[in-house]
């Protein structure tokens, strides 16, 4: 087997073909990247930030190159990916600020205690350190931020792990690129050999999440392929921590109060529901409004004035939907199109089904996600509906409430979304993550498979960190931790 | 299936026959449960720490009924069980002052920014929940401290969980004393009914691990029980995190330069070894010595100086033996023999099994675990051969080195330990695990399922909180988190 690009404004592939990464090349990489990671666990935090800043530095260096070829990858455009790029070096360089701050990596000291038990006991210095060699899959919808080098990568190295990537094959080049120009600035840096190393392929994946030398993994994608991997991790004999992101359907409330203006409304909810094409990981993919005719009009509208983008890859346009026409034939959907799309390459055309609350039966609108231009609207003539359907969600990435400050419908809407959801936006569509050290990126699941966890933000390198206690050491042993 | 007592210094059963929880009292229990979840879970902390003290001040005005009825159990004895509910009660009240100084479970608000992107963000307030339902499975070998209220309940009552517990079949009327006296506490203290459930049989602990109003759970036992239960959680259509410790092979390292006297170090490793007849998670398993028969010759005199204690139960005694047995065919060990043991009743000779290091052949001695009166010590000419052991360890709750301050190895040998072990102990044994907040217990998989959490001390409530982020609220509509 092997990878090759394919442009989805054509459907035309180019490029070079990259073989899969053979089971003897995968055991090389492992063998390489323990060694690394016995380094640079012991490696000063400070360093490991300088070695990162290295790598943001060479890849804003290199930020028009890198747009462009991950453009013809994956259709995004460049706005977009110029932006993901600095999106990408800004979370890096947080991470650089987290470890020139100690945050996280500082050990706490607990002194002894000279008193009978229970209140009695030696000295503890509770320290943390990287967990081990840690295997990271690249996603394909943000070829920067989720991929070879972004919050995963960036989070693991901070944590004191060295990483193993599988590229995603969707943008092979941009992942080799990408690769090549931040082991060129860690070697720079002084990090040692293998501390990061990229493979190709599905059984590459598979050999890493099941080799006794990986201590942790962490995927972004489809729940498909991420249920396979967590699978393999955990029946490992040693199971090991697989953070997955394994896809999300996220609620949006609109109550009564929550609007002035049907256009405004409508307009932030196409652009939303459409960003990068539909395919971002908290796009509003079930939207409940008020049963008010004016809306659903300007819905349509709005729906109807864009342009339609290319998805992906030749997969996520199929999976797209092949899902779009199962819940289509589920339920009695009234169906909003959009512009008829491009029959050449990966387009599909944009649609909201649209529904009345009282006619959802089953769980189908919470169990099928259409990654891509799909969105479902539930018009609802009580909030009472919307809570119960709201009890079906397993678990969500973001969800989001329109209304005013004093509805008193409110408070019942934030704690149902609170209790399924990572993060409860206010007024806001779901979509814009920002990178801070308040962002939560990560729900029950299947939106994380550890709901404890983030991936974005600083918190992330908690995923990567584990606790270890010196009881009663003289401190001149433990004066580095 | 039922379950009934039986006296481990006899063998004879007596008291009352638990017969196992049906499928249709635990859908009872559990939707009860749940119910419980959501009133708790929004109850202030310090109400939720009051409720927790009431139950410490409970079980401690108990403390004589409790440990005789545990004593005619469990064959403990009263004073270690009597030591036990103190310990219990002093860890339930570490985390009643953890909530009153609002420790794990305050917001951080992540101020908004007013600057382009991608410095710029809206308000973030990042707060914790309790997870939900937790299921808890009581241990043998602590019929307090990791019991029906233990640990692992205070920890996720502290965390606004209600909580769902198996009892153990050895220790089934202790449970249900320990079970209706916190009942009564909680209630008298105003806390939900259904926030604490007690069920029995191994169909009961199948049936919540795999519910899904269950959202975590926690188990401290045998590696093969709580595998079981590990596989069940990670296999359901929606995977939870399940905290298990599954058994621990602690290595010990003397260097030459850890001991002047010979008798004073053999009399603390057997006081250790046989600690609790050998049933702590945390007794010295494998112990490196300096190849000096005057050490092997006092280890010898020690052993055999001891009365022999029972073991828990039948089933306990049988792994014991099976897996000693299993090892001693493994390799040519010698065996030092201990005081002949009662033939009634749950007991076994103690041993301690020698081998010089270049007779370790594959990885038995870090692969059977023997669960009681037996300990492997293996004698060493030279520190890289302890180090080259040590690298096929997979994960150990605790481990120690005895050494000067000053000698060359230690550094060696600490790094070692810290590689496989949560906690690193320095001239002292691995058993004693202070209730504090610097305390570690938990290492690599199989000694805990997840490395990244600690069963004792107050960061044992980090495992059932998980992050919800509230993104650009108004201070009114979030001012209780």
């Amino acid at each position: 087997m092997s990878t090759q690009s394919a442009n989805p404004r054509t459907g035309q592939v180019f490029g070079p073909i990259f073989p899969d990464t053979s089971s003897q090349e995968t055991f090389t990489i492992l063998e390489s990247a323990l060694s690394a990671f016995n380094t640079w666990n012991r490696t000063p935090a400070a360093e490991r930030g300088r070695a990162l800043a290295a790598v943001a530095d060479a890849l804003d260096a290199h930020k028009e190159e890198l747009a462009s070829l991950a453009d013809s990858e994956t259709g995004l455009g460049l706005p977009r990916l110029t932006g993901e790029i600095a999106r990408t070096t800004y979370q890096i360089r947080t991470f650089v600020d987290a470890l020139g701050e100690g945050k996280f990596v500082t050990a706490s000291l607990d002194p002894a205690v000279d008193a009978p038990p229970q209140q009695g006991h030696p000295k503890f210095l509770r320290s943390v350190r990287g967990i081990g060699v840690v295997a990271i899959f690249g996603a394909n919808n943000f070829p920067f931020a989720f991929s070879v080098f972004g919050g995963d990568t960036a989070s693991a190295l901070a944590a004191g792990c060295s990483v193993v990537i599988k590229a995603h094959p969707s943008h092979p080049q941009t992942s080799q690129k990408i690769f090549d120009i931040a082991q060129a600035a860690l070697i720079g840096a002084g990090a040692p050999a293998g501390l990061i190393s990229l493979g190709h392929g599905l059984s590459f994946g598979r050999d890493v999440i099941t080799d006794s030398l990986v201590s942790a993994g962490a995927f972004t994608g489809s729940h498909r392929g991420g249920r396979a991997l967590f699978d393999l991790a955990q029946s490992r004999t040693n199971p090991i921590p697989f953070y997955g992101e394994l896809g999300s359907i996220n609620p949006v409330v609109l109550l009564a109060s929550g609007y002035t203006d049907a256009t405004t409304f409508a307009t932030a909810y196409i652009d939303s529901l459409l960003l990068g094409s539909g395919q971002f990981c908290t796009n509003p993919s079930v939207t409940f409004i008020p049963n008010e005719p004016g809306l659903l009009a300007e819905i349509e509208k709005q729906l109807a004035s864009r342009d339609p983008q290319p998805l992906l890859s030749d997969a996520t346009k199929l999976q797209h939907d092949q899902n779009r026409e199962s819940l289509k034939s589920a339920l009695p959907f009234r169906v909003l199109h959009g512009k008829e799309a491009s029959s050449t390459g990966f387009f599909s055309d944009p649609e909201v089904l649209v529904l009345p609350s009282n006619q959802i039966s089953g769980e189908a609108i919470f169990e099928t996600e259409c990654f891509g231009p799909t969105g479902v609207v539930i018009t609802y003539e009580s909030v009472t509906d919307v809570i119960a359907q709201l009890e079906k969600l397993g678990g969500a990435l973001a969800g989001s409430v329109f209304s005013a400050v004093d509805d008193p419908n409110a408070g019942e809407v934030i704690e149902a979304l609170a209790r399924v959801c990572g993060r409860v936006a206010w007024n806001a569509w779901p979509t814009g993550v920002s990178v801070t050290a308040g962002q939560q990126h990560g729900g029950p699941y299947p939106s994380a498979t550890s709901p404890l966890h983030t991936s974005v933000g600083i918190h992330a390198m908690e995923r990567f960190l584990r606790p270890v206690t010196f009881q009663g050491f003289p401190d001149e042993l433990t004066s580095t931790y």
